[in-house]
This record gives C-alpha cells, sequence and structure tokens, in this order.
C-alpha cells in the first residue's frame, strides 16, 4: 500500500482536503517547518465523518466479531509491514530518536495485543450469569457508541493514531474519529491509512474509523458538544483537558470524557535510601528526567527528600545535569512553554549546562528548594514539561508529608526506601496516586492486566479508570443485562 | 436502643437540631401531617458533617477490615431487631402497606448482604496481580472518599438511609454523608440511629455517618460543590438529577455523580405474543402499572404493540384499570404532580374508574394512541410518575422500533415474544437499556451480581455503572497499583 502523505482528512474511507486553511508540522532538532502540508477539517466535512461514525456504530457491533480480531491483527501486522518509513516520519515529526520510535512502535503493537487477547477469550464480554427461580440472567458488555480520541504530542504512536485510546476503542466495538496531533499529522496520516486498509480488507463499515486534522479550538469543541459522540479520550495538558471538559458541560446528554492531563508523579526519598541506594537513585531518576527530553506523562517532577545525610545523592545529581546535552523539544510551542516555566526559577539554584542551545533544545534542569520556599512557591507544584525536575530538601518524614499534602492527584509516585511504608502513608498515597512504586522510577509503563496508569485529577478527570493495560477498556464498554433470554 | 423520633440530624455521632426551619412529613392515605417535626440543618451544621466526614476518610480506610464487615452485619442484625417499629414508621410516612415494607425492609438487608459478602471474599480488593522482569505488580481496589447519598423518596428503605448506595460506598470502606428524603424524614432518623449505634459498636470514627435533614436546595448545591466529597449517588427525579449534575459543573474537580434518574422502560409486544400469552402478559403488567401506587422506577410506562390480534389484550387491559381501586400515593408533590402530568392525555381514550378519588389518592389509568399520535405528543415521552401508562397501536414492528428511536435511555425494556429477538433489535435496545427482559416484566429488581440496574441517559447520569447488585460499589472505588512492593 501507499503511504505517501497527501495532507488529507479521512471521513471514513474517503480521503477528503477540502479545507483552505492549511499548516505544518516541525522539525525541532533541525529548526525548520516539514515540507508536507495538510488541510484542516472544514465543518462540512466533520459532520460528514460524524454521521459516519454514528451510521457505522450498528454495523461494527454487529460485524462477527472474528472481523474484529482480524481488523486488530492485520493493523499489528501493517505496522510491522510499514515500520521503517513510519518511524523515520515519527522522528521527522517529533525529533525523537529512530530508536525512541522503534520501542514505542513496539509498544504500540503489544498494546493493540492487549486488547486484541482480550476480545479472543471465550465469553469475553459476560461479566456474570446466573439463575434465579428459573429465570436466566447474563451481564454482558456493549460498545458505547462512537468514541472520539485527541492524539498526545509526546508519544506519536502509543498514544496516538492506533494507540492505547483508539485501539481499545476499536476492540470495543466502537467507531473512533481521531483527531490527530497536528504536531504529528504526517505520521498520523500513515497510521491512519494502515487501519483504513485493514479495516477494508475485513469489510467494515465506512465510519469505522476517521481521522481528522487541523489545530483550531472549534474542532474539539464541536465534537464535544455533538449528541452523535458517545464516548472521548484525551492525552495532553492539563489545560487542553480542562477546555474539553468544560465543552462537554454544555451537552445534553453526559458522556464520559476521560482526560489524561498534567502529573507531577513526586518521588519521596527516606533517609535510609542513602545508604545504599544513592547511585541507583541518581542514575535511575536523572535519566526518568532527561531521556527524550524528559517529555513523558510520568516523568519525575518533584523529588522529596529527607536532607541528612542526601549531599552524595544532591551532588551526584547536580553533576548530572551540569554535563547534561541539549535535546530537542517535540515542537516549538513545547519549546516556549519549557523556556516560559522554567525560567521562573531562576531565583533558586539552578544545575544545568550554562550555554546557549540551539533553538528549540533546551539543557536539561534541575532546581533544588527547602520544603519552606516550595510552599510559597505555587509555580512549583505545576507541571513543568520536559526535562526539568525539583528537589525539595524536607527536615523530615512529616514535612515530606506536608508538602504533598498541598499539591493535587498524579499519576504516580515513587518512594525510595527499604523500610516498609507505614499505613498512613500507603493511605495517603493511594488516595491521590494511581500508582505507587517502591525503589523504582514511574517512566516505562508496563503494558500488563495490573497496570493502572489514571490518577486524581488534575492527572485524569475520573480516578476510576485506566488509559494503559486491558481495564483501558472499560472506559468505552456499558452493561447490559439479558433477563429470561436462555429457554 | 431508643428509636424514638427527635427530630434531628446527626453531624457522626452528634445529634444536632440547631435550625429554626422545621417541617413534617405527610400521610397521603389519612390526608394528615404527621406529629414528628425536624429541623432542617444549618450550613454551619452542614460543615461540621463535612469536616468530619472528611477527618473520617482515613481512619475509616485503615480501620480493621473486620471491623467494616461486622459493622455491617450489626446494622442487618439491628435492622432485623428493631423490624415492626421500622416498618410502622415506613407505612406511616410513605402511605405504602406494612407488607410492602417488610418485603422492602427484607430486600434491603439482602442488599447490605450483597457488599459485606463482596468484602468478605478473600483479596476481594485486588483486581490483577503479577510479575515482570522480577518486579511485582499488584493491582488494588481503594475507598474514593467521602460519598454523598441523596434517599428516594419511593424506596424508604432500599435506597435511602441504609440502602443500596449507601451500603455499597460504607462497604466500599467511604464515609457517607447521607441527605434524607424529607419525606420519611423519620423513617431516615430512626435508621441513621441504628447505623450510627452500629458503627459505635466497632469503634469507627466520628464522621463515617452522618444524616442531613431539609428540604431547601442550598443543601444540595453545598454537598455537591465541597472540594472535600469525593463521589454523589441519587435516586430521584429527571429535573432532581439534572440539578445536582449542574452543581458538580462548578467543581473545581470533577468526580463522580451517579443519578438514577426517570425512565419509561418501554415493553414491546410482537404480534405473536398475542396467541398464547395474552393472560399473563395482562397481569404481569396490569400489576407492574398498578401495584403500590405504580412508584417504580421500572414501572412500564409505554406498551407498544403491534395492533394486530391484540382486541382480546386491550379488552382486558382496560377492565383492569377501569376496576382498579384508588391508591394513595407517596406524598402530596407526586400526587400534584401525577394529577398534572396525567390530566394532559384527557383527549385521548383515558381508562380508569370514573370516580372522585380521596384527596392524595389516585386511580390507576391507562391511556391508548396510536404510533402516529405517539410521535405528534411530547409528554407521551416524559415519564409520569405514578399508576400511568400509555398503550400505543403500530402497525408493525418498524413501526415500534420507530418510536422507540425517539425516547431516550431506560433502565429496562420488556419484548413479548416467543420468536428470538434480530440482532437489530438486540442493538437497538442495548445502546440504551440497561436490561432487556424476555416474557417478563421489568419490576422486581432481582439483587444479584448479574443485575444491571442502569441505562443511558436520563435513566442514569453514566451508562457503564449500575445502582443494584455488587458491581454497585465500583463506582465508589478508584484502583491503585503499587509496583515492586513484594520483595
Amino acid at each position: 500500500m501507499d503511504l505517501s502523505i497527501k495532507g488529507t482528512n479521512f471521513l471514513g474511507y474517503l480521503p477528503s482536503q477540502k479545507g483552505t486553511q492549511t499548516f505544518s508540522t516541525f522539525s525541532c532538532r533541525y529548526q525548520k517547518s516539514n515540507e508536507e502540508v495538510f488541510h484542516q477539517i472544514t465543518e462540512s466535512e466533520l459532520e460528514i465523518a460524524l454521521e459516519k461514525a454514528s451510521a457505522a456504530s450498528e454495523k461494527y457491533a454487529l460485524a462477527p466479531i472474528e472481523k474484529r480480531r482480524n481488523f486488530l491483527r492485520e493493523i499489528i501486522a501493517l505496522l510491522e509491514e510499514h515500520r521503517t518509513l513510519l518511524v523515520q516520519q515519527f522522528s521527522k515529526e517529533s525529533s525523537l530518536s529512530e530508536d525512541r520510535g522503534n520501542v514505542e512502535l513496539a509498544r504500540t503493537q503489544a498494546q493493540i495485543q492487549t486488547y486484541l487477547d482480550f476480545i479472543s477469550r471465550k465469553d469475553w464480554n459476560l461479566l456474570h450469569s446466573q439463575e434465579l427461580n428459573g429465570v436466566s440472567f447474563e451481564k454482558r458488555l456493549c460498545p458505547i457508541g462512537p468514541v472520539v480520541v485527541f492524539g498526545a504530542s509526546n508519544f506519536p504512536f502509543a498514544y496516538s493514531t492506533v494507540g492505547g485510546d483508539v485501539a481499545s476503542a476499536l476492540a470495543a466495538g466502537n467507531p473512533v474519529i481521531y483527531k490527530a496531533n497536528p504536531f504529528h499529522a504526517g505520521l498520523s496520516e500513515m497510521v491512519a491509512g494502515i487501519v483504513l486498509q485493514a479495516a477494508e480488507n475485513n469489510d467494515l463499515p465506512d465510519g469505522v474509523f476517521s481521522l481528522v486534522q487541523g489545530n483550531d479550538y472549534w474542532i474539539g469543541e464541536t465534537l464535544l458538544k455533538d449528541e452523535r459522540v458517545k464516548a472521548v479520550g484525551f492525552t495532553g495538558s492539563v489545560r487542553g483537558g480542562e477546555a474539553l471538559l468544560n465543552y462537554a458541560k454544555e451537552r445534553k446528554t453526559p458522556i464520559p470524557v476521560f482526560c489524561e492531563m498534567g502529573s507531577l508523579n513526586p518521588v519521596f526519598i527516606f533517609k535510609d535510601a542513602f545508604e545504599g541506594r544513592t547511585k541507583e537513585m541518581v542514575e535511575k531518576l536523572s535519566s526518568a528526567i532527561k531521556n527524550d527530553g524528559g517529555q513523558f506523562c510520568t516523568k519525575p517532577g518533584l523529588l522529596f527528600i529527607e536532607e541528612r545525610g542526601s549531599e552524595m545523592f544532591i551532588n551526584a545529581m547536580r553533576d548530572e545535569f551540569t554535563s547534561a546535552a541539549a535535546v530537542p523539544l517535540l515542537h516549538p510551542s513545547i519549546y516556549n512553554s519549557f523556556l516560559k516555566l522554567s525560567s521562573v526559577f531562576d531565583r533558586f539554584p539552578v544545575y544545568r549546562v550554562e550555554a546557549t542551545a540551539p533553538e528549540y533544545s533546551v539543557y536539561p534542569q534541575l532546581t533544588e528548594m527547602t520544603a519552606k520556599e516550595f510552599s510559597a512557591f505555587p509555580a512549583a507544584k505545576e507541571e513543568v514539561f520536559g526535562p526539568f525536575s525539583i528537589i525539595v530538601k524536607c527536615a523530615d518524614e512529616s514535612e515530606m508529608k506536608a508538602c504533598f499534602e498541598t499539591i493535587g492527584g498524579h499519576l504516580a509516585a515513587s518512594v525510595w526506601t527499604d523500610q516498609s511504608l507505614s499505613e498512613e502513608w500507603m493511605y495517603l498515597l493511594s488516595s491521590r496516586v494511581g500508582r505507587i512504586i517502591k525503589n523504582g522510577v514511574s517512566t516505562g509503563v508496563a503494558v500488563i492486566d495490573s497496570m493502572h496508569h489514571g490518577g486524581n485529577f488534575p492527572s485524569t478527570s475520573d480516578s476510576r479508570f485506566t488509559a494503559v493495560g486491558k481495564d483501558a477498556i472499560y472506559r468505552f464498554l456499558q452493561p447490559v443485562t439479558l433477563q429470561n433470554f436462555k429457554s
């Protein structure tokens, strides 16, 4: 199949580029716009995508499940077949390395496989079944209807065109309208072509998948307010997520809008950890903050430490940052935002290479402050997306706790200690954070059933659901009980 | 223990009645106010209840699970011990019979037992557990935090003070602030006394349960907007539910607000059913519409029938209604609403006893119209709460389908036929309705794991959750993954 980029939307199977408003992607690495030109969707094109998704709901839900499985299977295979081209485009539009692209593509395939495996189980959609006084009861999961997914800038494969949200929604039996992240519009078009090819190979209905290109707010607003849309998945900033949540408030019919937003992923280092784990902590934490420009939702953004005995750790961390190479960020707006947000910390000790980075690249930065300073400095409680973290020096455990109580919910938190954690700590963390890691870092989210990639607001909009692992499919399914259907 | 009614709120264990605004309950059966006087909560009292619930969260979550289990066990036993007094008060405030009170109390005990059984299972809160590359992962369910529950007028036991919502929230480990339905304030106080006695017997923290009395809107508004509240359960009208959902939109932090609201519970009678099932249908449907004044969320409100061959059915149904005794409704506002909403159908054939019912009582009423009339008459698509239903005469299946497509989501739908239902019908129903019953009625919701008591808007605010059965507890739990905690 031909994966050359035409700059188009897909309204179901129909390529369409009627819009006169165009945009391009950008390479922060090479400091220039990429050559492809994309046509932002028009209102009438978006209406067609919505109508097709709505019309496809019944047909897709009723298509033999083997077709749905084969659809996912072929997507995995086609991604593999076109790996080289896809990874090149990934790198070109994100300035992330091809190595990272290969790893992320494999992860994306593993995610699709997770949902494929789940819907390949016998009676996968049967929750409970029993008989009462001669009457049968079966509680089964059904598709929820058309799902709109907004792609993330920082995972051009894994949380984008056929990433976790799209794959789980499709596996559940829902048509998907995918709103591409404009910063990797080309890769989105290529992957959309693959999804549509796999759909066509399995005679799936027109509208089972659509690709929407653009970067204007009205697109999200229209999608969120449309009554044909039955659920939404979003991965991005707090600001972006809250905008969508606010649009949804104006709907006549409430629907689930799952937004994965900002997270500080606090780290708590207890004093005993400095005795045997300093080297390990420095390696793992500095990598987690710096790798791939620290552009992960699970990047450790706050390191609360018991100050006593932390000198070696602090010095080694400083060394890691004062020698760290500059890294191109994903796109200019993340770059500009990083410069703006990180610069407000100049009043504190800052550790980074003191040189001018190439435009659109930045030097990883470590900041230090005391617990008291942290409490008095609101900017320290907001996510700085990119290679940035803050060491907060605390007198003792209770000061760490007090600091934590002033920040919201998070996707993850790490604790470094060889002692067992008190019940109070476990309660405090588990009531605010979706995953607690002992002696490890929060980056590198395993795609397994036991993963919970969620957390209290603002890290997500509903702490009961996950965006990673098998359980993510439950966001897009609704139960029905069939009573007295077995004779 | 003393269950005499003092007209009080409970702020945790503390009885409090500082409010000068008072109200009474009313007996529609005896057409008079009951003698007890209740003090509406004040703003400062409500603040105490909120603060206590928030403070109790950690203590209750960390209390040994055996105490939580014993708490529920003792509630069941105390309800049994005081059955006679409770059922008398139930009947006095709701005008429902004592027989119904006894049945509903047993159901309420069974519901509590369901959650008790669930949290008595080994590892009940463990969703998944596995090891990956030597690192352990455990995904566990945790309490979500203080839950506010609004009681239903039509289930003074089963969806009230320690009904399904409260019992599931408490079993999950959450403190509960219970806002009593003002129409059975006395029974609420009695049952609250029982819950608090059981809590005290198990040394549970002050604030694990509070009772809020009153009938002003500011109470709901304050509770919904308070950041200490982490989830809400409501059972009542669409108007009431939407008011709460709107308050919640103004929160800084979004929380799950599960509202079970209005439902028409359509019935579809296919022509083959008239051949062998007429007698059964007439008995079951007329009972479901009339019994206990038809004041059930699952009352069949619309009977779509294939007209050919339906004469015997229609005549027998008319007979059931033209001979049905008057029944007192739950309270004056439901009575007034019934008179107002049912009277707009006077332009259609109406079947009921033609006499003047005692004040606050009504005669069950059956209305008939054609599919065409149904389409043109918006009032037919709104719930008339009480002993009222509409027969909609359709030419064929496709006309039934077309009618259904114009009404929203529902808790349940029944189909009467001995043929198997087409995939199109199954899709149509399961995408809009939480439970589909074949050759049976929607009333009498079994408390079993396979029950789904939910449905698309406006029947509930989130079609993914149920208000009945074990799974109702998932509304009030959030997962956390513990990574690398097993050494």
